[in-house]
């Protein structure tokens, strides 16, 4: 049994979901991967929880609230680097910290901190990812870690999985996807006759859409998610302010009956294409028009998807993947085991 | 650059396309993966090709036929380990016989040879996996080495690195696939009006069924796939005769036709389920009546599809990926990639 050592940055949802997940797959996890994934701190800005053992999910979260005040393991003012010179042996960070795609902090700073000190880093959180691929990359690779970040990236659908590893040695020649599964939960209330502001309210009433649905309805959680994976499986360099965004919340409920009554669907789709000049690509997030043909037509509610189109395997379509916070731990969980376990 | 010596068994279709791909994605595989993959030999059951230097497609085709007679690099009576100890340094066996899913040989000799000789080995024939999944991932396993078959598993259609790689943590709760492009495009047709014979006689007109269809269209092909990614994915141990078979060839038009009238669709399903006594899978292929939120519906013609049911990451299907001797040598090629590339 190999043990890891786990530091987990952030304190919501999906952090609480993985203190959860790492709890119930405890046994499993150890049994089929000879892994046990031991919490040793979970790091907030001014302090984090550390006791020197490993932390269960009692010792984190109170009546599904971060518990802090009054917690033993609370050391005020403790930071992740300090906290990775007292854990040993070796281990990672899970980084679940909200994600600011325009600083990318506090995240950022935490990857740094965490690649520099020896430790592999699993995140779900974008913004890092999207302000600084390369160069964390770069740092990654340099210092022989891993940098894992399904939970960024559709999460539950196994985006970059295939993009970098079933994928290899084919080409890949464009993306498509649909990444968004709140602004498709919208398109498809709207191919049902709600209007825009219906299908919002409805999907707000389902907690689908936060109450602030920016991030999604206007496109840049896609053009978040689709830089990260073509940056990662075309070995590119870009920006967001490459990427070519528009959302859907100007989008007409006539627009999409009209497709609908022509057997068509209007989805928010994410694609990466060749420019027609020939070196580079043409990243764009805009409500489009797919045929029946097309293999993410049936693609509804809040689910995801993505096709890869190839040279050599064809196209390759992905659909699925739980959207919630239990998904998204189950990516990092993923992550973390194909970090540490052995080769198959 | 790391040099890897590749030893292909097989003269067929699908050893032809590798050879060919090997050859176009030389300097890709260099460049991306930093991996040199060098033709040591081809064995036949009388000989080998083999000079001790890498061979290239001319050297081993001639007018898309093989070329044994006459050809300075045929070796009489060289057999497969004879080959091993005269490569250096460590390689990797490419295996392609016909697959005989009764017997295993003679890609099963050949495996043997190479595991107990220190060389990883890639597989695109089932028959050896099919008879002795455990005995070979159990030698390969204690050697330290990799035993990859995404060839003999739909191929350019990634089911293994999704039940292995993506789902890692997860529990598979079921698995149905559409695993046999050759029945899959017959049922199609069906549904466009056709009868069964009339059907098939399409299907083999374009090639796409064999002279003898038995294997595919009385479900076999799904069965040995079913078996393999169930074996892998869920650590079990069955074989052929634990799957409940049953092809398509019985099948009469008026059945497909009512299924499309009702707005359902006949595929050949192949499917693993949890038994109800608790322990253990129910194994089956069966042609079955899909509704039209079934994730593999729209899955039709020569296109594949399979879908995990999961406990954490909900479901995830995957569809598509090239079904013909191209997309079996790229799915060759990816898992050669995958065994020597640097972790990601």
């Amino acid at each position: 049994m190999r043990t890891v050592p786990i530091v987990l940055t952030g304190f919501g949802h999906v952090s609480r979901a993985f203190v959860t997940l790492l709890r119930d797959k405890r046994a499993e996890v150890g049994q089929r991967y000879g892994l046990r994934l031991d919490l040793a701190a979970v790091v907030k800005s001014d302090g984090c929880l550390f006791s020197g053992a490993p932390l269960d999910a009692a010792h984190v979260f109170r009546n599904g609230e971060p518990w802090v005040g009054g917690n033993p393991a609370w050391r005020p003012g403790m930071g992740l680097s300090e906290v990775i010179r007292s854990a040993a042996p070796e281990g990672c960070l899970v980084e679940c910290t909200p994600s600011n795609i325009k600083t990318g902090e506090p995240g950022l700073a935490y990857i740094i901190v965490a690649l520099e000190n020896g430790w592999n880093v699993v995140t779900a959180s974008k913004g890092a990812l999207v302000i600084a691929f390369k160069k964390l990359r770069t740092l990654a690779a340099g210092h022989g870690l891993a940098l894992k970040f399904a939970g960024a990236t559709a999460a539950a659908l196994p985006t970059l999985d295939v993009g970098l590893i079933s994928l290899a040695g084919a080409a890949i020649e464009g993306v498509q996807g649909i990444l968004n599964g709140t602004s498709n939960y919208i398109l498809t209330k709207m191919a049902d006759g709600l209007n825009y502001d219906d299908a919002l309210q409805e999907a707000q009433r389902w907690g689908i859409a936060e109450p602030d649905p920016s991030m999604d309805v206007e496109g840049w959680d896609s053009a978040a998610k689709l830089l990260l994976i073509v940056n990662a499986c075309l070995e590119t360099d870009y920006g967001l302010g490459d990427v070519k965004v528009s959302g859907i919340t100007g989008l007409r409920a006539g627009v999409v009956g009209e497709a609908v009554r022509d057997g068509k669907s209007v989805k928010l789709l994410a694609s990466a294409a060749p420019k027609k000049s020939g070196r580079g690509w043409s990243l764009e997030v805009r409500p489009s028009l797919l045929d029946p043909t097309h293999p993410l037509f049936h693609v509804s509610g809040t689910e995801k998807g993505i096709t890869f189109f190839t040279d050599t395997m064809g196209s390759v379509t992905l659909t699925g993947g739980r959207s919630n916070p239990r998904g998204a731990a189950a990516a990092l969980l993923k992550d973390l085991i194909n970090i540490y376990r052995e080769p198959y």
